[in-house]
Parts: C-alpha cells; structure tokens; sequence
C-alpha cells in the first residue's frame, strides 16, 4: 500500500508538517508513504497512479491553497482527469498559516473540492479539539490537519501538538486506505 | 448493509430528490436505504446508529442549508458526538435550489464539515460535467448532487435528469460503504 | 444612523461579544446601536428596514451558523427579499466557538453569501493577526470578528482582546456606513 | 474615479467577461475601466493604488482560483498587505467556467476572503436569479458575477446574458465606489 503526499511549501513550515504525515503513514503495518514536494516533482503522473491515497498539503496564503499547489492541481488535471484515473483514491489534506485561524479552513475545502472532481474519497481529522497547546488539534480542525507557525525556524515551529496532530491523519489515512483495498 | 438518508423538503422538491437517492442505494445488492424526514423524525439515533452510511439532503435557501437540517445536526451532535459513535460511517450529501447555481455549494459544504467533524468519511459524485439538460450531472457538481427546481409541482420538477445524478449518488454510496465495510 | 446587531447566543457568551459590537459601533459619533437577540425578536423587519447596516453574530455549531440564527435568515427573506428592501444595506459578521479555528470561517461565509443574496455590501475586519493572546485578532480572522470561548461563564470568557476585536469591527461598520450614507 | 478589472484568462472566455465588466464600469460618469490581465501585468502596484475599486477575475479551475490569480494576489500581499494600502478600497469578483455550477461560487469565496484579508470592502450581485437563458443571472449567484462558456470560440461563448450580467456588476461596483469616495 503506498500513500502519497504532495506538497507546497514556502520556508519549510508545511515542509515539517508533511514529514509528520508521512510518519504517522509508516506506523501502520504494509504502508509505504512516498512524499513529494511540488516544486521539485513538477510531474508526478505515475508515481501518483501507483498510490491508494494522496494526501495533499499547502501553506495557506491570503486565505487560499498556494498558487504552487494548485499549479499542479491544475496540471495535474490534464493527465488524470478525463479517464478519471484517480476515482477511488483515498484523500485528505493538512495546511499551516503564521495565523491560528488564519483562514486555513478555506485550504483544506478547496483541496476536498479538487479530491470531489477526481472520484476521490475524502478522509478527515478524528480528534476533538483541544485548547491546551500541548494536545492534538489544539487548533480545532477536522476537514484535515491544521498547523500554526511563527515567523521562526521550521525547526522550533510549528510546535509538537500540531506535528503530531499531523501524524494522527497520516495513521488514519493510512488504515482507511487498507481497510478499503482490502474490501476490494 | 443499511444506508440513512437524513433531509429537509420545504415544499417536496428535496424529498423527491431524496426518493431517487434511495432508488440508487437499493440497485446495490445487500443495501437497505432507509428514509428519514427530519421533520416527522426529531430523534433518530438509534436507527442511524445502526446504518453504515448516513447520506444527509436539504433545500439550499439563502445559500446554506435550511434551519430544520442545521437543527437535527445540531441535535444529533449532543448524544452521538462525545463518543464519536459516527466516526468511519461513510457520509454523502445532495441538495436542491431554486436556481441553477444558488450557491448550492455551501450547503454541501456544511454537510462535509459536519461529516468530518463527526469522523465520517466523505464520498462525492464521480460525473463529468454536461452542459446538456438531459444528460447526468448536468448542473455541475462534485461533492454531491444538485438538482434544480422550478416554482412548480415535484411530480415535474426537479427533471429527470436530476434524479438520475441523485441515483447515482446512492448508488455510488452504497458500492463504496460495501466495499468500506467488506474490508474491515 | 442606526446599526442592528442581529445575533443567536445558546449560553451567553456570543451576547457578550455582540454587546462588545454594540459598543464598538457607539464609539462613533450619531451611530446608534440596536441590539436584537432573534430568540426575543422573531419578526423585526420594521427595525431592521430603519437600520443603516445590520451585523450577524451567531455562535458556530458544528462548522455553521446556529439554528436558530439560520431560521431568523429564511424567516427575514420572506418579508423583504422579493422588494430587495436591504439592497445596498452594510453588512458585517461575528462568531464565537468553543475551538480556536473551529471551522469559524464557514460561519462568517454564511453570512456573506445570505447579505449578498440581499443585495447588501459587506464589511470585514481591517486587522492584523496576533498570536499574542491580549493583541486584537489574536485568533486570526477577516472576513468578521472570531471569538474563542471555554466551557466557563461569560463574565469570563470570550477574553478581552476577542471583545476587543469585536468592538474594533463594530466601530468599523458605523465609519464605513456613515462614509456610505454620506455619499448619498 | 478608477476602477481596475484584474484578471486570468486561459483561453479567452473570461477575458470576455472581463471586457464586458469594464463596459459596465464606463456606463458610469467619471468611472474609467482600467483592464489588467495578470499574465501582461506582473506588477500593477502604482496603477492599483491609484484605483478606487479592484474588480477581479478567475476562471473557476478544479473548484477554485486560477493558480495565474492566485500567484497574483501572492506577489500583491507582498508589496501592499504590511502598509494596508488597499484598506477601504471597493472590491468584486467575476469567475467562469465550462459547467452551469462547476464550484463557480469557491473562487468567489477565495476572491472575498483575499479582499477581506486587505480591508477592502465587497460588493456583490442585486440581481435575482433566472432560468431562463436569456436573462441576467440566469446561473444564479450573488457574491460576485458568474458565467458559463462551452468548448468554443469566446466569439459566442460565454452567452450574451452572462455578458450583461458582468457589466451589471461593473456598473454596480462603480456606482457603490461613487457614493462611498463621495462620502469621505
């Protein structure tokens, strides 16, 4: 079972937050995660085709998806879209924004829209929210993963909370995915 | 295999819409689709705690969904959301407006928030897009079904066109919940 | 000038920042502030048709605007939608939740899209975000104004700063409406 | 008074659009259109902030924002957000696509909240909607123009009622701009 992550990011923030997914994917027994910054993977057609899931990930700029990723979203379009070759494929997404709302829940929709247009099933966050910083979701999403970031080094932000909020979706993406190939 | 299909009707349109939606799921051998008017049904948790998918339908009035669906959520999130008794059920929406877009969207939106904060899982429509009336999917949406009405009697409208995309949701629907629960 | 802040509080604490908004707008000189819970005011269309601008508060339940607030909505577009009798009215929103982000955003979205329905122009929030807990905008929201509430009384919680946010957004609304009336 | 119309086309039909916004625009005394397509504007920064008013437009790819769009607003914030220098400014949205729906309404959605993130101030559609072909809004939305353009030429597509719509909302934003710079 291989497991995809496609990401933006801008300064190595969402960066961190898909290495975290890409851990919480590896704890599950027989999944492989595959991650792929955009920048550096501009056409990932059939790596992608070989994965059960893609999870997607993006800064939220001004409110939005990064113009990077929904570059290759809309490449991504091309290839895929009118056979439908991703119908089926789990999805899910995580984003990250200096601000703790920071609007990031309009990120995470138009990733699911994206995922909707493809016949993909989308998969979200099981974690009730927390307002004690040290606690999963202590932001308060479920649509996906959200992270916060100061305006520091990938290496002290975002904090542990959110790192590992992000490995809980990777998990649980991760044993979705199995038990729906496995129901094939 | 049992599939609740949770809605609003206003004056009928939805509910006819939500008539097809069960058409759909009982094409699929083993699916029992189970009909439950918000209005003649305030408390049904334990026949939704008993279906594997729970497809949720409103009338988009002033570009969200109507006050009596956002009730029963409401409602429903007090017994069933502290122990997360939905998570992994699989979840659906459509909806039905008066005009052709009717920002429609949103009212799918809040379905999918809720979904996911439920830890649903959510499935969309894999239909291409047509432009032509009658063919499926001829509105143009993703992440459920749209029909549109006009000011007129449900045995007309919404067209049959719109039926048919609402069948196919069930359908699409109860394949993915066999399939989901098949692999547990 | 008269401002109307039409808000659904469950427990009090979407109130307190409405009172917040009350006095916000009051800060500026002519403006007056009226306040209608729409649990107490089912039918204030008299009022409202007075009113310069009208600002939503709803608290936000399961990822979308109250209930309660959404009936109030359906119950005002009978009377005044069909003469578009808010065309050109000032529209301006706030929400409050248990959760930092807790899907805030869709709130204030719903809010928009029913005052564009109406013809109305809306006004967000001209403030940058803070992660300093006593800065305004410490959640990080435009669109309206966020509030962040605990599981305690509301003589304790949303704290200062949201308050704050939401006084800074109701005095916004009374300049700008008055610079639009101005105009005339 | 400058109203600025900036916009992506990918294959001329919301360039289209666009020009019919601007005629909407000069339908208003004193009111000069000033037409930029982002990919022959990379940095429109002094020509902006003359502007009283940004109109902007998008074809709707893949449920959101064009990535050429969404690059724009990116390389904007960046000169423009720390000072707020569009603070108070008019702003709208016009967006395309090849379905009826076709997620029209989340590149609206994406326009508003980058507007919202600047101070800008929104003004949308008062029009009803119509299903018949031939009327302004026959897609039916309200939070900014909407159009739909077939496979072909944009010598006849999008449609002459989608046109007259765009130059409503040009000629509304510019009446809106007038009386709120009246008002100062």
């Amino acid at each position: 079972m291989k497991i995809a992550i496609v990401y933006d990011s801008g300064y190595g923030h969402t960066a961190k937050q898909a290495q975290a997914v890409a851990e919480g994917v590896q704890r599950v027994e027989g999944a492989e995660a595959i991650v792929l910054p955009v920048a550096e993977n501009p056409e990932p057609w059939d790596t992608l085709q070989d994965c059960d899931a893609i999870i997607f990930g993006s800064p939220t700029y001004n409110g939005s998806l990064s113009a990077r990723l929904k570059k290759f979203m809309e490449d991504a379009t091309r290839p895929v879209w009118s056979s439908m070759k991703w119908r089926n494929k789990i999805a899910a997404g995580f984003t990250n924004s200096g601000a703790m709302h920071g609007d990031k829940l309009n990120s995470l929709i138009g990733m699911s829209l994206f995922a909707a247009q493809h016949g993909m099933i989308w998969v979200g966050l099981d974690l009730f929210a927390s307002t004690n910083p040290e606690d999963k979701n202590r932001i308060g999403g479920w649509l996906g993963a959200m992270a916060q970031s100061d305006n520091a080094s990938p290496d002290i932000t975002p904090i542990k909370s959110d790192l590992e909020t992000a490995a809980h979706l990777g998990q649980r993406v991760a044993e979705t995915t199995k038990q729906f190939i496995s129901g094939q």
